[in-house]
């Protein structure tokens, strides 16, 4: 009942797994060698109850430890243990898998068995995986659901990925503000149980309005007499269904909120976002923002086929090796002055490289400020003047550091001095460079954690080498 | 009632704080500038009149927003608006406020009112803010707690700080097997309000063992004549006081939990974790993070002072620095090569910056399957194989483009077929330390996101320089 054991328990059924993988593998190479000549029936045996054994671990685990276990696997093997999962945990299982896997479980699955693994998903799941489904699955799956479900899973999927109205699910039973705890609380008996995640339910008048809430903390404790006009609450936080799922997700956080209603423009109650969606999203935000700032795809699979994962690495090794060039064109400009001065090339990158430090970090402050709304048009102007002036501090003193050392190498006074000049202004420069970029692509609607670094980096490096070997030509050679 | 309007009002006041305390501004200037002449009797008038409205706004807005709009200020104006937050919102303001700027604030507010701030918080509001209260002030206001509630926040306090028992808050009113759904809602009723966050009940025996859980609604929704005993859950999710917050997390987002009991080790109940904890703690984990990566403090305050902020960069500086004077000694050591062919000092900076990218890229990833453990000992064989591989494959392709770029620039032959030469070695080269630095990191126990990158870019920058001018050395001069 510990966590403790649940994650030992996850790691046996790792094991387990892992070791019936591996005998496959094995007799599966021995199958090899002796093409040609007839498969031993023993073998054939102990492959069957390999495969029994794997199915009967397949069908007791929690489908969320199953998709982790998938997406440990390499591919070969998560075909094989994905095919060994019972179809009516197969849907489950896609619910709970990253992105990137689950595309590939879809397409390695058949149509017939794909439409019998989705017929046991509640609704939001299904609409959670709407996108992934080839239509002509979809629309044989959703024939079978009641009418107003299909009208709210269409109304759903129409709005943005996102969006709140895509994350929405559907709102458990409404109450009315005449009837009595008493009274809510039977009618709720007598429906159907309670989703799990439902922390409250929505009042509305009889246009479907949402009139407040009632907490299931105030409907257990409040009088059973009461009407619930008088428990309810009326200062709610509500959604659009076109509202950002960012902002929703900063919401949730602020105003720490396990559910909310979702309301159409004339304020009918349309949908529920609840708190178990809202943490996926934030972790899928989190985990995509730090490959997106590597400039890769935010669903790389681990284990993506080694042309897909070679391809993804592409766009961003162009815009590299694009601004890698025009920083070694800026050193070509210098070539006659490196050629009287060879110690110039061997320094050079010390000042491309502090400066591309200090502006990230710079960079990393302004995006975070910008994701959590900290920096506003109020204050970015305070704010750059205290990273220029740290620049200047710090330019001071490690410039003044790294020429003292420049100077201890090649005994050159003068070396120094232009090697601590070059390190102050490009310092500057990172600090200039390092608000701007992120606040102007923000402006323009890009996400600033995309890019920034790539073009901080450029400008550093090639101002870097430009005004140390541009100094240097004035006053060394 | 929407978000949207929350959303506006929440602008709107920030709007109506920054005007005030413009107003503030240009008043003190016109004052500061007529030092010892009489303050004008109307422009005192005025400047009153400003605080008053800004005092109104504080006292009437959520604590969550007042804590967003301080956190937006720069630290004088910060400063002002925090004297106007009535004495009885501010503990509300510090629990919702980022770390950096919570202790600014506390610092700047006298014991006395610190004390009476305090007062009105809840138990684990308080529990959270201990850290950050001076000690005096803390025994002040403990003492005014009952017995049960002093124990519960000394033992939650002597937990680490990032660990389960830290952040548990206390258990809800807790139910028999024995009773009926009927007395436990009976017996709810005559309690207090539950807190908002409570989504289940915990069952305990005689002793304080726990039993099982009640769900809000299967008490809502199970026949009011049922045992408790047969209504509960007794597959439930536990934690340990001393498990890791992070895996925590995990589970809540794994298991889409919204609260979950912790026990001790004899299985006792001690405390619960809730669900706006685990986003809390989930939101904070992501946004330190990405202020680690480059280098930062994880709680920088946008507007420290800029000497604690030059202060806050000098280790990631000088780590940064030793690296760069190291890859700065491997080109030194070629001084003799480059001067006979001064091309190579351009072109070098490619060959580094490509491997740097590339080995980047890789890093991200294992760092995200890591964070999900996704990596395991079983499959790090085949990950690293895999980007082994990408390297190949990208190596062969861009080494070549670079190349004939290269003879495009300077005509010689051998000289991109070297150039080529160096990006694939170096990429590959990327691939192996940008797979086993995070994790070799990983294994001694620290975080992989810290150092990872510095690592990676001194290896890559290092070896690309020693790779490219060690060809060019062999095969051109």
């Amino acid at each position: 009942m510990r966590i403790g054991r649940s994650e030992e328990r996850l790691q046996a059924s790792l094991a387990v797994i892992t070791r019936l993988l591996a005998k496959h593998h094995v007799l599966e190479a021995l199958t090899h060698r002796q093409e040609g000549a007839r498969r031993d029936l023993l073998e054939d045996l102990q492959h069957r109850q390999n495969l029994a054994e794997l199915h009967a671990r397949c069908r007791t685990m929690h489908p969320a430890d199953l998709a982790f276990i998938l997406e440990t696997l390499p591919p070969d093997q998560r075909e094989l243990v994905w095919t060994q999962v019972p179809t009516d945990r197969k849907g489950a299982v896609l619910v709970e898998v990253s992105e990137g896997v689950r595309q590939t479980l879809v397409d390695s699955t058949p149509h017939e068995a794909l439409r019998d693994a989705l017929r046991p998903l509640a609704v939001d799941d299904l609409a959670y995986l709407e996108g992934v489904i080839p239509p002509e699955v979809w629309s044989e799956v959703s024939s079978g659901l009641d009418a107003g479900t299909q009208t709210f899973l269409r109304e759903a999927a129409a709005f943005p990925e996102d969006s709140v109205g895509h994350l929405m699910s559907e709102v458990p039973p409404t109450l009315r503000e005449t009837s009595t705890v008493n009274d809510a609380i039977a009618a709720l008996r007598a429906e159907s149980a309670l989703d799990d995640h439902t922390t409250r339910l929505y009042v509305l008048d009889g246009r479907g309005v949402l009139r407040g809430v009632v907490a299931l903390t105030q409907l257990v404790t409040s009088d059973g007499m009461q009407p619930i006009g008088t428990v309810m609450s009326t200062d709610v936080v509500a959604f659009a269904p076109e509202d950002a799922a960012t902002n929703a997700v900063k919401a949730f956080e602020r105003y720490d909120l396990t559910a909310a209603p979702v309301i159409d423009d004339r304020g009918r109650l349309i949908g529920q976002l609840t708190v178990d969606t809202v943490i996926d999203q934030l972790r899928a935000e989190a985990s995509r923002s730090a490959l997106e700032q590597a400039g890769l795809r935010g669903d790389e699979d681990l284990f993506a086929p080694v042309l897909d994962s070679a391809r993804n690495r592409w766009p961003w090794l162009l815009v590299n090796l694009g601004t890698a060039f025009v920083a070694s064109r800026v050193i070509g400009a210098f070539e006659h002055t490196i050629a009287q001065l060879v110690a110039l090339a061997a320094l050079m990158p010390i000042v491309a490289s502090v400066g591309g430090n200090t502006g990230n970090q710079t960079v990393a402050l302004v995006i975070r400020g910008l994701a959590l709304d900290q920096i506003q048009g109020t204050n970015v102007r305070y704010f750059a003047r205290k990273e220029l002036q740290v620049s200047l501090l710090n330019g001071l003193l490690w410039g003044g550091v790294i020429g003292i050392v420049a100077v201890a190498f090649y005994g050159s006074a003068s070396l120094g001095l232009v090697m601590a000049a070059a390190v102050l202004l490009n310092l500057l420069i990172a600090a200039v460079v390092g608000t701007s970029v992120p606040l102007m692509l923000h402006r323009v609607g890009r996400d600033p954690a995309q890019g920034s670094s790539v073009l901080l980096t450029f400008i550093t490096d090639s101002m870097g080498f430009f005004l140390f070997l541009g100094l240097a030509h004035l006053f060394l050679v």
